[in-house]
């Protein structure tokens, strides 16, 4: 904990509904090498893989080369309990829904990649770059669509 | 189900972690009246809202009016088990992970949207638009950023 930061204290477990794990994005990126966001992953030039349990593979079908996908994972390690959080790249305290952060109610990570490689038949896709750890386990793949994904004009 | 349309067949039961519903999302639409997606949600013109959970309102701090937004909410209606799919709105049958429909292993909902109005006391939020029913779970809210959330270049 850092100076500022405050815990939802008093909840109650979480009651809602069961996630199931799909697959695994495979990285480089091990304990204290991970980049600090997607933008510095892509900067490696490191590209990661998906690869999804055999059973859901059959649900690739129309993904293609080169196309824009949102991934959505499980960030394991995170705590679950913080209102407001202190980073370390900015000044004073935020609450967690202004962050990016992995501390949040529900640990669940948003990125948007490109698809590099795909294998329909093995549920494996390759993607441009990631900033998840090695084995982290995937919820999501959904199709990145300009007219659904992009803010609306102010 | 359509012509097509593929189950995954023997799942087990989902084993992963537990969500938590963290707030609700109001909006106007009631079962048969909900747009088929956001940009039809737009053009009614009808906004909606955001109604945290009081223990959360703490973690709004830091959100401001006009900035866009990702909600994550959950689709509690939807389908677990759909491999494949044939949407009325498209030719032939598409896998689950190439489609933005709501049937999908984990019926986790992403919209990007724009905050109009915020209220950090009550743990309320104002949004342009959204395409889900009145009273849908919210599970997440992160600031939309553009260094982190369009795709990278072709």
């Amino acid at each position: 904990m850092r100076p500022g930061e405050i815990v939802a204290e008093g909840l109650a477990p979480p009651a809602g509904p069961v996630l199931r794990f799909v697959g695994r994005i495979r990285t480089p990126w091990g304990p204290g090498e991970c980049p600090k966001n997607i933008g510095k992953a892509r900067e490696t030039g490191r590209g990661a893989r998906v690869e999804l349990d055999p059973a859901f593979a059959p649900a690739l079908l129309g993904l293609e080369i080169g196309q824009p996908v949102v991934l959505l994972y499980w960030l394991h390690e995170a705590r679950r309990d913080l209102l407001r959080q202190s980073p370390r790249h900015i000044d004073g305290t935020r609450g967690t829904f202004a962050l990016r952060s992995p501390n949040r109610p529900n640990s669940i990570g948003l990125a948007t990649v490109r698809i590099t490689a795909l294998d329909g038949a093995a549920g494996t896709l390759g993607i441009d770059a990631i900033d998840c750890f090695d084995g982290t386990p995937l919820l999501d793949i959904k199709p990145w669509l300009e007219r659904v994904d992009l803010p609306p004009a102010p």
